[in-house]
Protein backbone atom coordinates (compact mmCIF):
# COMPACT_ATOMS: atom_id res chain seq x y z
CA UNK A 1 0.00 0.00 0.00
CA UNK A 2 1.17 3.39 -0.75
CA UNK A 3 -0.23 6.01 1.30
CA UNK A 4 -0.24 9.87 -0.37
CA UNK A 5 -1.16 12.57 0.53
CA UNK A 6 -2.84 14.89 -2.36
CA UNK A 7 -3.50 19.00 -2.57
CA UNK A 8 -6.89 19.03 -5.14
CA UNK A 9 -9.54 21.84 -6.43
CA UNK A 10 -11.59 20.32 -3.69
CA UNK A 11 -8.29 20.73 -0.65
CA UNK A 12 -6.01 18.57 0.80
CA UNK A 13 -6.36 14.88 1.75
CA UNK A 14 -4.89 11.28 1.64
CA UNK A 15 -5.53 7.66 0.29
CA UNK A 16 -4.05 5.10 -1.87
CA UNK A 17 -2.13 5.20 -4.90
CA UNK A 18 -2.16 2.33 -6.97
CA UNK A 19 -1.16 1.48 -10.29
CA UNK A 20 -0.87 5.18 -11.18
CA UNK A 21 -4.23 5.95 -9.59
CA UNK A 22 -5.04 7.36 -6.60
CA UNK A 23 -8.24 6.44 -4.47
CA UNK A 24 -9.04 9.20 -2.03
CA UNK A 25 -10.12 8.64 1.81
CA UNK A 26 -12.98 10.09 1.15
CA UNK A 27 -13.99 7.55 -1.50
CA UNK A 28 -12.34 4.54 0.89
CA UNK A 29 -14.48 5.87 3.80
CA UNK A 30 -17.65 5.41 1.51
CA UNK A 31 -16.53 1.81 0.34
CA UNK A 32 -15.63 0.73 3.68
CA UNK A 33 -18.35 2.12 5.29
CA UNK A 34 -16.14 3.75 8.01
CA UNK A 35 -14.69 6.76 9.03
CA UNK A 36 -10.77 7.02 8.48
CA UNK A 37 -8.30 9.38 10.35
CA UNK A 38 -8.24 13.04 9.42
CA UNK A 39 -4.34 12.95 9.68
CA UNK A 40 -1.86 9.92 7.94
CA UNK A 41 -0.09 9.81 10.91
CA UNK A 42 -3.56 8.75 12.44
CA UNK A 43 -4.02 6.40 9.49
CA UNK A 44 -0.37 4.86 10.21
CA UNK A 45 -1.19 3.99 13.85
CA UNK A 46 -4.66 2.23 12.36
CA UNK A 47 -3.22 0.17 9.43
CA UNK A 48 0.17 -0.89 11.46
CA UNK A 49 -2.53 -2.02 14.43
CA UNK A 50 -4.89 -3.36 12.19
CA UNK A 51 -3.73 -6.18 9.57
CA UNK A 52 -7.44 -6.83 8.49
CA UNK A 53 -8.56 -3.08 7.83
CA UNK A 54 -5.25 -2.78 5.64
CA UNK A 55 -6.27 -5.92 4.01
CA UNK A 56 -9.84 -4.61 3.14
CA UNK A 57 -8.56 -1.24 2.32
CA UNK A 58 -5.73 -2.54 -0.12
CA UNK A 59 -8.78 -4.84 -1.35
CA UNK A 60 -11.11 -1.81 -1.69
CA UNK A 61 -8.28 0.68 -3.93
CA UNK A 62 -7.95 -2.33 -6.46
CA UNK A 63 -11.62 -2.37 -7.00
CA UNK A 64 -12.29 1.55 -6.92
CA UNK A 65 -13.83 2.89 -9.66
CA UNK A 66 -13.73 6.58 -8.37
CA UNK A 67 -9.68 6.66 -8.71
CA UNK A 68 -8.40 9.99 -10.41
CA UNK A 69 -4.69 9.56 -12.18
CA UNK A 70 -2.15 10.37 -9.80
CA UNK A 71 -0.67 12.86 -12.23
CA UNK A 72 -4.14 15.17 -11.69
CA UNK A 73 -3.14 15.94 -8.16
CA UNK A 74 -0.09 17.40 -6.71
CA UNK A 75 1.83 15.54 -4.07
CA UNK A 76 2.21 16.70 -0.59
CA UNK A 77 4.56 15.62 2.09
CA UNK A 78 3.00 11.96 3.19
CA UNK A 79 3.56 12.31 6.43
CA UNK A 80 1.70 15.64 8.09
CA UNK A 81 1.25 16.73 11.62
CA UNK A 82 4.41 17.40 13.41
CA UNK A 83 6.68 14.38 13.46
CA UNK A 84 9.96 14.06 15.09
CA UNK A 85 12.87 13.99 11.97
CA UNK A 86 15.78 11.69 13.49
CA UNK A 87 18.72 11.43 11.23
CA UNK A 88 21.63 9.04 10.87
CA UNK A 89 24.98 10.42 10.08
CA UNK A 90 27.84 8.46 8.70
CA UNK A 91 25.88 4.84 7.88
CA UNK A 92 27.38 3.81 4.97
CA UNK A 93 31.29 2.89 4.78
CA UNK A 94 32.29 4.59 2.00
CA UNK A 95 30.39 7.71 2.56
CA UNK A 96 32.45 8.31 5.90
CA UNK A 97 35.74 6.90 4.07
CA UNK A 98 35.01 9.77 1.22
CA UNK A 99 35.42 12.26 3.74
CA UNK A 100 38.43 10.73 5.61
CA UNK A 101 36.88 9.59 8.51
CA UNK A 102 36.06 6.39 10.32
CA UNK A 103 32.96 4.62 10.69
CA UNK A 104 31.20 5.20 14.36
CA UNK A 105 31.37 2.78 16.62
CA UNK A 106 27.38 3.02 17.34
CA UNK A 107 24.77 5.56 15.54
CA UNK A 108 25.61 9.10 15.64
CA UNK A 109 22.16 11.13 15.92
CA UNK A 110 20.69 14.52 15.12
CA UNK A 111 17.50 15.64 14.04
CA UNK A 112 15.52 18.27 11.71
CA UNK A 113 12.10 20.03 12.89
CA UNK A 114 9.35 19.22 11.40
CA UNK A 115 9.03 22.71 9.34
CA UNK A 116 12.04 21.49 7.44
CA UNK A 117 9.40 18.75 5.70
CA UNK A 118 9.17 19.15 2.35
CA UNK A 119 6.80 17.39 -0.35
CA UNK A 120 7.82 15.05 -3.16
CA UNK A 121 7.88 17.79 -5.77
CA UNK A 122 8.53 21.06 -3.97
CA UNK A 123 11.23 23.28 -4.11
CA UNK A 124 14.12 23.30 -2.18
CA UNK A 125 14.43 27.00 -1.27
CA UNK A 126 19.01 28.31 -0.83
CA UNK A 127 19.33 30.65 1.59
CA UNK A 128 20.78 33.75 0.82
CA UNK A 129 23.57 33.43 3.11
CA UNK A 130 24.50 29.90 2.30
CA UNK A 131 27.38 29.33 -0.17
CA UNK A 132 27.70 24.93 -0.34
CA UNK A 133 24.25 23.28 -0.53
CA UNK A 134 23.82 19.65 -0.94
CA UNK A 135 21.84 16.65 -1.50
CA UNK A 136 21.80 13.46 0.40
CA UNK A 137 20.49 10.47 -0.48
CA UNK A 138 18.41 8.24 1.91
CA UNK A 139 16.11 5.42 3.05
CA UNK A 140 13.29 7.49 5.62
CA UNK A 141 11.24 4.72 8.17
CA UNK A 142 8.22 6.17 9.19
CA UNK A 143 6.88 5.00 12.55
CA UNK A 144 3.85 3.06 12.66
CA UNK A 145 2.55 3.72 16.61
CA UNK A 146 3.85 4.91 19.64
CA UNK A 147 6.77 3.17 21.07
CA UNK A 148 9.99 2.88 23.02
CA UNK A 149 12.95 0.88 23.88
CA UNK A 150 12.37 -1.92 21.45
CA UNK A 151 14.51 -4.58 20.78
CA UNK A 152 15.86 -5.39 17.34
CA UNK A 153 13.11 -8.09 16.77
CA UNK A 154 10.31 -5.73 17.55
CA UNK A 155 11.13 -3.46 15.09
CA UNK A 156 9.33 -4.03 12.02
CA UNK A 157 6.02 -4.99 14.13
CA UNK A 158 6.05 -0.62 14.79
CA UNK A 159 7.19 0.40 11.69
CA UNK A 160 4.10 1.89 8.99
CA UNK A 161 6.41 2.18 6.17
CA UNK A 162 8.98 3.99 3.92
CA UNK A 163 9.76 6.81 1.59
CA UNK A 164 12.26 8.87 0.13
CA UNK A 165 14.58 11.64 1.82
CA UNK A 166 16.96 14.12 1.02
CA UNK A 167 18.52 15.29 3.77
CA UNK A 168 19.14 18.45 2.13
CA UNK A 169 22.60 20.22 4.33
CA UNK A 170 23.86 23.31 4.03
CA UNK A 171 27.47 22.59 4.59
CA UNK A 172 29.69 25.67 5.06
CA UNK A 173 27.41 26.44 8.29
CA UNK A 174 26.97 22.56 8.73
CA UNK A 175 31.21 22.09 8.96
CA UNK A 176 31.28 25.69 10.86
CA UNK A 177 29.24 24.95 13.65
CA UNK A 178 30.09 21.40 14.53
CA UNK A 179 26.92 20.82 15.18
CA UNK A 180 25.47 19.36 12.09
CA UNK A 181 21.75 20.64 13.16
CA UNK A 182 21.80 24.58 11.66
CA UNK A 183 23.13 23.33 8.50
CA UNK A 184 20.58 20.58 7.98
CA UNK A 185 17.33 22.62 9.56
CA UNK A 186 16.17 25.54 7.12
CA UNK A 187 12.70 25.16 5.81
CA UNK A 188 12.74 22.72 3.20
CA UNK A 189 15.49 21.15 3.87
CA UNK A 190 13.55 17.55 3.85
CA UNK A 191 12.06 16.44 1.06
CA UNK A 192 9.81 13.23 1.72
CA UNK A 193 7.89 11.13 -0.65
CA UNK A 194 6.22 10.40 -2.98
CA UNK A 195 4.61 8.58 -0.25
CA UNK A 196 4.85 5.86 2.53
CA UNK A 197 5.23 2.52 1.41
CA UNK A 198 4.03 -0.20 3.64
CA UNK A 199 6.18 -2.88 5.14
CA UNK A 200 4.14 -5.86 3.15
CA UNK A 201 5.41 -4.05 0.19
CA UNK A 202 9.08 -3.86 1.36
CA UNK A 203 9.67 -6.89 3.66
CA UNK A 204 13.63 -6.36 3.46
CA UNK A 205 14.20 -2.99 3.47
CA UNK A 206 18.25 -4.45 3.31
CA UNK A 207 17.86 -4.32 -0.27
CA UNK A 208 17.09 -1.26 -1.74
CA UNK A 209 18.39 0.38 -4.70
CA UNK A 210 19.43 4.02 -3.94
CA UNK A 211 20.19 6.72 -5.97
CA UNK A 212 20.41 10.50 -6.34
CA UNK A 213 20.51 12.84 -9.84
CA UNK A 214 21.33 16.28 -10.11
CA UNK A 215 19.67 17.41 -13.63
CA UNK A 216 20.01 13.83 -14.78
CA UNK A 217 23.30 12.84 -13.63
CA UNK A 218 23.82 10.13 -11.09
CA UNK A 219 25.59 11.18 -7.93
CA UNK A 220 24.74 8.61 -5.77
CA UNK A 221 24.29 4.97 -6.62
CA UNK A 222 24.23 2.43 -3.99
CA UNK A 223 22.10 -0.10 -2.07
CA UNK A 224 20.72 -0.03 1.46
CA UNK A 225 22.48 -3.36 1.78
CA UNK A 226 25.76 -1.11 2.19
CA UNK A 227 24.42 0.34 5.73
CA UNK A 228 26.86 0.30 8.55
CA UNK A 229 24.02 -0.26 11.03
CA UNK A 230 20.93 -1.56 9.65
CA UNK A 231 17.21 -0.68 10.01
CA UNK A 232 15.97 -2.64 13.11
CA UNK A 233 19.73 -1.66 14.85
CA UNK A 234 18.85 1.67 13.81
CA UNK A 235 14.99 2.32 15.08
CA UNK A 236 15.79 -0.19 18.52
CA UNK A 237 18.87 2.28 19.36
CA UNK A 238 16.75 5.40 18.63
CA UNK A 239 13.57 4.23 20.51
CA UNK A 240 16.04 3.57 23.72
CA UNK A 241 16.48 7.19 23.89
CA UNK A 242 13.11 9.00 22.91
CA UNK A 243 9.66 7.65 22.68
CA UNK A 244 8.70 7.62 19.48
CA UNK A 245 4.93 8.48 17.90
CA UNK A 246 3.37 7.01 14.63
CA UNK A 247 4.73 9.23 11.86
CA UNK A 248 7.84 10.35 13.57
CA UNK A 249 10.58 9.44 10.60
CA UNK A 250 14.08 8.22 10.92
CA UNK A 251 16.49 8.72 8.60
CA UNK A 252 19.36 5.93 7.93
CA UNK A 253 22.10 8.21 6.58
CA UNK A 254 23.44 8.23 2.88
CA UNK A 255 25.94 6.53 0.31
CA UNK A 256 28.61 8.30 -0.73
CA UNK A 257 28.86 10.69 -3.91
CA UNK A 258 27.35 13.76 -1.95
CA UNK A 259 28.01 17.12 -3.55
CA UNK A 260 30.77 18.03 -1.48
CA UNK A 261 33.04 15.18 -1.35
CA UNK A 262 33.06 14.88 -5.28
CA UNK A 263 36.23 14.08 -6.88
CA UNK A 264 38.58 16.07 -8.42
CA UNK A 265 36.07 18.93 -7.33
CA UNK A 266 32.84 19.80 -5.26
CA UNK A 267 29.61 19.63 -7.32
CA UNK A 268 27.52 21.52 -5.08
CA UNK A 269 23.55 22.31 -5.74
CA UNK A 270 22.82 26.39 -7.22
CA UNK A 271 19.55 27.68 -8.26
CA UNK A 272 17.97 26.02 -10.54
CA UNK A 273 18.99 22.39 -10.34
CA UNK A 274 16.53 19.54 -10.40
CA UNK A 275 17.40 17.12 -7.64
CA UNK A 276 16.38 13.55 -7.88
CA UNK A 277 16.20 10.76 -5.03
CA UNK A 278 15.03 7.00 -6.18
CA UNK A 279 14.23 4.26 -3.97
CA UNK A 280 13.57 0.99 -5.34
CA UNK A 281 10.22 -0.18 -4.65
CA UNK A 282 9.39 3.74 -3.61
CA UNK A 283 9.68 5.52 -6.44
CA UNK A 284 11.25 8.84 -6.50
CA UNK A 285 11.08 12.53 -5.33
CA UNK A 286 12.30 15.44 -7.58
CA UNK A 287 12.88 19.13 -6.05
CA UNK A 288 13.94 22.03 -8.33
CA UNK A 289 16.40 24.31 -6.11
CA UNK A 290 15.14 28.02 -5.79
CA UNK A 291 16.07 31.10 -4.32
CA UNK A 292 15.27 31.19 -1.06
CA UNK A 293 13.21 34.41 0.82
CA UNK A 294 15.54 34.52 3.59
CA UNK B 1 -0.15 36.59 33.27
CA UNK B 2 1.40 33.33 34.54
CA UNK B 3 -0.11 30.45 32.53
CA UNK B 4 0.09 27.13 33.91
CA UNK B 5 -1.48 23.75 33.23
CA UNK B 6 -2.44 21.47 36.04
CA UNK B 7 -3.39 17.41 36.37
CA UNK B 8 -6.83 17.86 38.66
CA UNK B 9 -8.85 15.02 39.56
CA UNK B 10 -11.52 16.40 36.85
CA UNK B 11 -8.92 15.85 34.56
CA UNK B 12 -6.05 18.20 32.49
CA UNK B 13 -6.57 21.77 32.15
CA UNK B 14 -4.78 25.40 31.88
CA UNK B 15 -5.44 28.61 33.50
CA UNK B 16 -3.87 31.20 34.80
CA UNK B 17 -1.72 31.47 38.69
CA UNK B 18 -2.08 34.44 40.70
CA UNK B 19 -0.79 35.39 43.84
CA UNK B 20 -0.48 31.00 44.71
CA UNK B 21 -3.91 31.01 43.31
CA UNK B 22 -5.06 29.29 39.95
CA UNK B 23 -7.98 30.21 38.25
CA UNK B 24 -8.91 27.43 35.40
CA UNK B 25 -9.60 27.61 31.43
CA UNK B 26 -13.30 26.52 32.45
CA UNK B 27 -13.95 29.78 34.82
CA UNK B 28 -12.31 32.05 32.75
CA UNK B 29 -14.35 31.52 30.08
CA UNK B 30 -17.52 31.83 32.19
CA UNK B 31 -16.74 34.97 32.82
CA UNK B 32 -15.58 36.40 29.56
CA UNK B 33 -18.67 35.03 28.16
CA UNK B 34 -16.06 33.51 25.54
CA UNK B 35 -14.75 30.00 24.54
CA UNK B 36 -10.83 29.95 24.86
CA UNK B 37 -8.52 27.56 22.95
CA UNK B 38 -7.85 24.00 24.15
CA UNK B 39 -4.02 23.95 24.22
CA UNK B 40 -1.99 26.28 25.61
CA UNK B 41 0.08 26.70 22.93
CA UNK B 42 -3.26 27.95 20.84
CA UNK B 43 -3.64 30.35 23.80
CA UNK B 44 -0.23 31.56 23.47
CA UNK B 45 -1.55 32.66 20.19
CA UNK B 46 -4.41 34.20 21.03
CA UNK B 47 -3.06 36.35 23.86
CA UNK B 48 0.38 37.32 22.02
CA UNK B 49 -2.27 38.87 18.46
CA UNK B 50 -4.81 40.41 20.97
CA UNK B 51 -3.81 42.62 24.26
CA UNK B 52 -7.26 43.85 24.84
CA UNK B 53 -7.40 40.23 25.85
CA UNK B 54 -4.85 39.65 27.59
CA UNK B 55 -5.79 42.36 29.90
CA UNK B 56 -9.51 41.24 30.39
CA UNK B 57 -8.25 37.96 31.36
CA UNK B 58 -5.91 39.49 33.93
CA UNK B 59 -8.27 41.09 35.34
CA UNK B 60 -10.33 38.50 35.49
CA UNK B 61 -8.48 36.32 37.18
CA UNK B 62 -7.41 38.71 39.75
CA UNK B 63 -11.49 39.21 40.71
CA UNK B 64 -12.58 35.12 39.88
CA UNK B 65 -13.55 34.09 43.30
CA UNK B 66 -13.64 30.73 42.46
CA UNK B 67 -9.39 29.95 42.36
CA UNK B 68 -8.10 27.26 44.14
CA UNK B 69 -4.79 27.10 45.83
CA UNK B 70 -1.96 25.97 43.25
CA UNK B 71 -0.43 23.83 45.70
CA UNK B 72 -3.29 21.49 45.11
CA UNK B 73 -2.97 21.01 42.04
CA UNK B 74 -0.30 18.59 40.07
CA UNK B 75 2.18 21.51 38.00
CA UNK B 76 2.31 20.05 34.28
CA UNK B 77 4.38 20.99 31.31
CA UNK B 78 2.56 24.69 30.32
CA UNK B 79 3.40 23.86 26.70
CA UNK B 80 1.26 20.92 25.36
CA UNK B 81 1.66 19.59 22.13
CA UNK B 82 4.76 18.95 20.19
CA UNK B 83 6.76 22.03 20.12
CA UNK B 84 9.99 22.69 19.01
CA UNK B 85 12.72 22.47 21.36
CA UNK B 86 15.68 24.42 20.30
CA UNK B 87 18.84 25.13 22.48
CA UNK B 88 21.88 27.14 22.29
CA UNK B 89 25.17 26.07 23.05
CA UNK B 90 28.20 28.18 25.25
CA UNK B 91 25.71 31.16 25.63
CA UNK B 92 27.76 32.04 28.87
CA UNK B 93 31.67 33.33 28.95
CA UNK B 94 31.85 31.46 32.13
CA UNK B 95 30.56 28.44 30.87
CA UNK B 96 32.71 28.24 27.80
CA UNK B 97 35.44 29.07 29.88
CA UNK B 98 35.26 26.53 32.54
CA UNK B 99 35.28 24.08 29.46
CA UNK B 100 38.08 25.56 27.93
CA UNK B 101 36.75 26.20 24.53
CA UNK B 102 36.71 29.97 22.63
CA UNK B 103 33.23 31.09 22.73
CA UNK B 104 31.40 30.92 19.74
CA UNK B 105 31.44 33.77 16.74
CA UNK B 106 27.48 32.86 16.33
CA UNK B 107 25.10 30.83 18.33
CA UNK B 108 25.47 27.24 18.01
CA UNK B 109 22.36 25.18 17.97
CA UNK B 110 20.82 22.14 18.67
CA UNK B 111 17.48 20.62 19.15
CA UNK B 112 15.89 17.97 21.77
CA UNK B 113 12.59 16.39 20.56
CA UNK B 114 8.98 17.46 22.43
CA UNK B 115 9.11 13.55 24.20
CA UNK B 116 12.14 15.10 26.30
CA UNK B 117 10.03 17.66 27.81
CA UNK B 118 8.67 17.05 31.63
CA UNK B 119 6.49 18.94 33.79
CA UNK B 120 7.91 21.19 37.14
CA UNK B 121 7.48 18.50 39.00
CA UNK B 122 8.21 15.17 37.65
CA UNK B 123 10.94 13.08 37.69
CA UNK B 124 14.50 12.82 35.77
CA UNK B 125 14.70 9.49 34.48
CA UNK B 126 18.21 8.11 35.02
CA UNK B 127 19.04 5.83 31.76
CA UNK B 128 20.81 2.81 33.23
CA UNK B 129 23.36 2.49 30.25
CA UNK B 130 24.50 6.33 31.07
CA UNK B 131 27.03 7.18 33.49
CA UNK B 132 26.94 11.21 33.76
CA UNK B 133 24.00 12.97 34.28
CA UNK B 134 23.84 16.80 34.20
CA UNK B 135 21.89 19.72 34.74
CA UNK B 136 21.96 22.62 33.40
CA UNK B 137 19.92 26.17 33.78
CA UNK B 138 18.65 27.61 31.38
CA UNK B 139 15.98 30.66 30.24
CA UNK B 140 13.53 29.17 28.14
CA UNK B 141 11.49 31.78 25.65
CA UNK B 142 8.05 30.78 24.34
CA UNK B 143 7.23 31.79 20.90
CA UNK B 144 3.97 33.33 20.67
CA UNK B 145 2.84 33.21 16.58
CA UNK B 146 4.08 31.63 13.56
CA UNK B 147 6.89 33.78 12.63
CA UNK B 148 9.70 33.69 10.10
CA UNK B 149 13.17 35.41 9.65
CA UNK B 150 12.73 37.99 12.49
CA UNK B 151 14.68 41.43 12.65
CA UNK B 152 15.66 41.81 16.14
CA UNK B 153 13.27 44.12 16.77
CA UNK B 154 10.52 42.36 15.70
CA UNK B 155 11.48 39.65 18.39
CA UNK B 156 9.90 41.08 21.55
CA UNK B 157 5.83 41.34 20.22
CA UNK B 158 6.24 37.46 19.16
CA UNK B 159 7.21 36.14 22.40
CA UNK B 160 4.70 34.39 24.45
CA UNK B 161 6.86 34.86 27.63
CA UNK B 162 9.64 32.97 29.37
CA UNK B 163 9.76 29.32 31.52
CA UNK B 164 12.61 27.93 33.54
CA UNK B 165 14.38 25.24 31.50
CA UNK B 166 16.86 22.60 32.72
CA UNK B 167 18.73 21.24 29.65
CA UNK B 168 19.31 17.72 31.47
CA UNK B 169 22.38 15.94 29.51
CA UNK B 170 23.69 12.41 29.59
CA UNK B 171 27.67 13.71 29.04
CA UNK B 172 29.04 10.48 28.35
CA UNK B 173 26.75 10.20 25.31
CA UNK B 174 27.46 13.78 24.46
CA UNK B 175 31.19 13.84 24.45
CA UNK B 176 31.39 10.39 22.84
CA UNK B 177 29.13 11.44 19.87
CA UNK B 178 30.52 14.45 19.69
CA UNK B 179 27.00 16.15 18.64
CA UNK B 180 24.87 16.67 21.33
CA UNK B 181 21.62 15.65 20.49
CA UNK B 182 21.86 12.13 21.92
CA UNK B 183 22.77 12.79 24.63
CA UNK B 184 20.24 15.13 25.32
CA UNK B 185 17.33 13.77 24.07
CA UNK B 186 16.16 10.74 26.66
CA UNK B 187 12.69 11.26 27.68
CA UNK B 188 12.59 14.02 30.51
CA UNK B 189 15.29 15.83 29.91
CA UNK B 190 13.76 18.98 29.09
CA UNK B 191 12.00 20.00 32.08
CA UNK B 192 9.98 23.18 31.84
CA UNK B 193 8.17 25.81 34.38
CA UNK B 194 6.52 26.43 36.40
CA UNK B 195 4.50 28.21 34.00
CA UNK B 196 4.96 30.62 30.97
CA UNK B 197 5.35 34.23 32.42
CA UNK B 198 3.87 36.43 29.42
CA UNK B 199 6.39 39.44 28.38
CA UNK B 200 4.45 42.18 30.36
CA UNK B 201 5.64 40.90 33.14
CA UNK B 202 9.49 40.09 31.95
CA UNK B 203 9.99 43.26 29.67
CA UNK B 204 13.86 42.84 29.65
CA UNK B 205 15.00 39.46 29.86
CA UNK B 206 18.72 40.29 30.67
CA UNK B 207 18.68 41.22 33.66
CA UNK B 208 17.08 38.03 35.44
CA UNK B 209 19.12 36.23 38.31
CA UNK B 210 19.14 32.35 37.64
CA UNK B 211 20.42 29.73 39.66
CA UNK B 212 20.44 25.86 40.16
CA UNK B 213 20.78 23.63 42.84
CA UNK B 214 21.12 20.15 43.67
CA UNK B 215 19.69 19.23 47.11
CA UNK B 216 19.52 22.93 48.06
CA UNK B 217 23.33 23.23 47.52
CA UNK B 218 23.98 25.85 45.15
CA UNK B 219 25.45 25.32 41.66
CA UNK B 220 24.67 27.89 39.61
CA UNK B 221 24.17 31.15 40.16
CA UNK B 222 25.00 34.00 37.79
CA UNK B 223 22.31 36.60 35.22
CA UNK B 224 21.11 36.16 32.27
CA UNK B 225 22.82 39.66 31.13
CA UNK B 226 25.91 37.16 31.28
CA UNK B 227 24.51 35.58 27.96
CA UNK B 228 26.94 36.06 25.24
CA UNK B 229 24.44 36.20 22.64
CA UNK B 230 20.81 37.84 24.07
CA UNK B 231 17.28 37.08 23.51
CA UNK B 232 16.76 38.98 20.31
CA UNK B 233 19.84 38.15 19.14
CA UNK B 234 19.32 34.60 19.31
CA UNK B 235 15.47 34.33 18.27
CA UNK B 236 16.14 35.89 15.22
CA UNK B 237 18.68 34.34 14.54
CA UNK B 238 17.06 31.12 14.89
CA UNK B 239 14.05 32.51 12.50
CA UNK B 240 16.66 33.23 9.51
CA UNK B 241 16.86 29.33 9.84
CA UNK B 242 13.29 27.73 10.29
CA UNK B 243 10.04 28.69 10.73
CA UNK B 244 8.73 29.11 15.35
CA UNK B 245 5.49 28.46 15.27
CA UNK B 246 2.79 29.24 18.80
CA UNK B 247 4.58 27.14 21.40
CA UNK B 248 8.04 26.24 20.35
CA UNK B 249 10.67 26.68 22.89
CA UNK B 250 13.65 28.29 22.85
CA UNK B 251 16.40 27.45 25.32
CA UNK B 252 18.83 30.37 25.80
CA UNK B 253 22.14 28.88 27.04
CA UNK B 254 23.26 27.92 30.72
CA UNK B 255 26.24 29.26 33.00
CA UNK B 256 29.24 28.45 34.88
CA UNK B 257 28.76 25.40 37.51
CA UNK B 258 27.62 22.46 35.59
CA UNK B 259 28.13 18.92 37.28
CA UNK B 260 30.89 17.78 34.94
CA UNK B 261 33.29 20.55 35.03
CA UNK B 262 32.73 21.09 38.58
CA UNK B 263 36.37 22.07 40.28
CA UNK B 264 38.39 19.83 41.98
CA UNK B 265 36.39 16.99 40.92
CA UNK B 266 33.22 16.80 38.89
CA UNK B 267 29.73 16.65 40.90
CA UNK B 268 27.71 14.69 38.75
CA UNK B 269 23.52 13.65 39.32
CA UNK B 270 22.79 10.62 41.13
CA UNK B 271 19.35 8.54 41.90
CA UNK B 272 17.67 10.52 44.11
CA UNK B 273 18.85 13.98 44.18
CA UNK B 274 16.79 16.77 43.61
CA UNK B 275 17.31 19.62 41.02
CA UNK B 276 16.23 22.94 41.15
CA UNK B 277 16.17 25.44 38.80
CA UNK B 278 15.30 28.88 39.44
CA UNK B 279 15.10 32.34 37.48
CA UNK B 280 13.82 35.65 39.36
CA UNK B 281 10.75 36.52 38.51
CA UNK B 282 9.41 33.19 37.03
CA UNK B 283 10.09 30.93 39.88
CA UNK B 284 11.03 28.07 40.48
CA UNK B 285 10.99 23.88 38.78
CA UNK B 286 11.51 20.97 40.86
CA UNK B 287 12.83 17.70 39.82
CA UNK B 288 13.90 14.21 41.77
CA UNK B 289 16.53 12.11 39.84
CA UNK B 290 14.71 8.58 39.63
CA UNK B 291 16.04 5.39 38.08
CA UNK B 292 15.15 4.94 34.37
CA UNK B 293 13.36 2.11 32.91
CA UNK B 294 15.49 1.95 29.99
Amino acid sequence: MKIARVSTKNGNTYGIAHNGKFVSKEILQKDLGRELPSSTCDFFELITANAKLKAKLISATEKADKAIPIGSARLLPPVDGRPKVICIGLNYKDHAKEQGVRPPEEPVIFMKPYTSIAGPVDAIEYPSYITKLDYEAELGVVIGRRCKAMKEEEVYENIAGYLAFNDVSARDVQFKDGQWTRGKSFDTFAPIGPWVVTTDEIPDPQNLKIMSRVNGEVRQNSNTGNMIFDVKTIVSFVSKVMTLDAGDIIATGTPPGVGVFWKPHPKLLKVGDMVEIEIEKIGSIRNKVVAGKV
